[in-house]
């Protein structure tokens, strides 16, 4: 056998490409334009989680994009995990839970507004077999586009017309409060503007519920303050098992978790989103608890672990039901 | 907020579910009765790949499930994982390229004979929009019934029956030579017996190649003996881009490339499998390759990296197309 390295295989392969380059057969089936169906299924106790992908968006990033890092670690970070520098792809996935008496989704992805990578919550939906028109709740973890925008259509509808929506009480005081509106930083105007698009017309609809308090059966929300002034994680409970959603306590895992200290750009309060992320996480350690991250890789869910300063996550296995 | 603990939720979840036993609600969803579908498609050069997972045998294991270490050790190494002991899950996933020209599997999965949650590839083919019968070129990477099994069906009628079917020449040698079979541990016939069921009646369909050459548009076969007489790995190349199939080089990442030094029963010549394992990963690290794993978690590819005295998976991160 002669030595196998990838420089041989490229200068085999592009002789062979040559000699084939009249060839008109074609196979017989078109390449695919489409990622398979991201829809993940998993039980905790007697309820039916089902992971939901909603897509990626390829964020490119600048020296601004971790404040308290430059962004030569933050590259490295990135190719050390095999991914190219400069872009954090960073996907979002909804969980549905199915208590056997409630349909209960958690955030409701991007409405396809991040990138044309996004958006694909509906299709998830439709994989799952699941009418939208059946959830019975929606949890809001907090007021972020990618988390919020899922409630509406493009033309303003609701999604889940049947849901009601409940929301972390200390979220919406903050960002309905025109005040605030007004004295934040200009760049944050837009992010204000889109929680009224979202919120201003169905607000007598909206329920809102103080952190720390059980929120639906076996659904108990936890005040994980920081990334946004109400941002809120949840614990899901059946049976002698349990599981904690993370929300957004920790970004793409592979910069995040690893660097716990790392302050991104989207933490409005970074000292204590630091503080929430070591208090969740060691917690997730502690009681080696199965974790969802809303922008952990499809399907989103693991086991935190202790690694050098930080933390890593050892993803789910895939398996059958 | 009251302070959260695994043991505080389920309390609290067990005086909420006592509350609501009598609530005779359910959810408009059923339960779903089976897991998502498991295809990933990637590109390497012009070629699409798509992993289509044919499911998990949840292998319970004994003492001598590896040679060389006690099951304490291959205990912890699977709940360090997160994962119960004793089982390890052994999932399967063919890997399909089109070349735009053929439609090449490599591998066929188990066809549903080593347990009830095998068998799935029907469904992922189906779900890919693939007609078995598009398929031009089959490559077999050694004759492990979870390898040859899926060539045919349960009645005995080829599945793909428009595909050449290439296997390893020293494979072939060495399971179709009736004195092997004679002098074989007596635990081997059925495998013996299964490769005859599989090959006996479409013999001279079957074209064997010499690892080592280049076996179609793309595809060079390496000689990876050890796991069996005549195992092979491939190499994909299209344009500028490779990666390095493994087949059965490592067996589950999280015990194999973990500990590359540990014997497998399934390895025949567990020094030479040893030797071959490192040999492939080191290439693998060396080279920065993208590579596939036919018993890696679904999606089945990653990259490797070296990881104390042994390697580690970095799982692909699940992206749209």
């Amino acid at each position: 056998m002669s030595e196998f390295t990838r420089r041989n295989f490229i200068a085999t392969s592009t002789l062979m490409a040559a000699a084939l380059a009249n060839r008109p057969a074609e196979a017989s089936a078109p390449t695919a334009s489409k990622q398979g169906p991201g829809v993940y299924r998993y039980k905790i106790g007697s309820y039916q989680l089902t992971a939901l992908y909603d897509g990626t968006w390829f964020r490119k990033i600048d020296d601004k994009f971790v404040r308290n890092a430059t962004s030569a670690l933050v590259d490295k970070a990135l190719t050390d995990s095999f991914l190219p520098p400069g872009i954090v792809p960073t996907s979002f996935t909804p969980l549905l839970i199915n208590t056997g008496a409630k349909l209960i989704l958690i955030d409701t992805g991007t409405a396809g507004q991040l990138a044309p990578t996004t958006g694909l919550l509906a299709d998830s939906f439709a994989t799952a077999g699941i009418d939208p028109k059946s959830i019975d709740t929606i949890l809001i973890s907090h007021f972020h586009p990618d988390h919020i925008n899922g409630i509406k259509d493009k033309d303003g509808k609701k999604v889940f017309p049947n849901a009601e929506i409940l929301v972390p009480e200390p979220e919406w005081a903050y960002w309905m409060d025109d005040s605030k509106m007004r004295t934040a930083p200009a760049e944050m105007r837009p992010m204000f503007l889109n929680v009224r698009r979202i919120f201003a017309d169905i607000a007598k609809d909206v329920k809102r519920y103080a952190p720390g308090n059980m929120v639906a059966s076996g659904i108990t929300s936890i005040a994980a303050y920081g990334h946004t002034p109400g941002h809120t994680a949840f614990a899901i409970t059946s049976g002698n098992e349990s599981m904690l959603v993370l929300s957004d306590v920790t970004n793409h895992p592979w910069l995040f978790a690893r660097h716990p200290e790392w302050q991104g750009i989207f933490d409005m309060d970074a000292n204590l989103a630091v503080t929430t992320r070591r208090r969740l996480l060691d917690r997730a350690v502690a009681d080696k608890m199965l974790v969802a991250g809303y922008h952990f890789p499809f399907p989103a869910s693991g086991h935190i672990v202790k690694a050098g300063s930080g933390y890593d996550l050892v993803p789910v296995m895939w398996q059958p039901l």
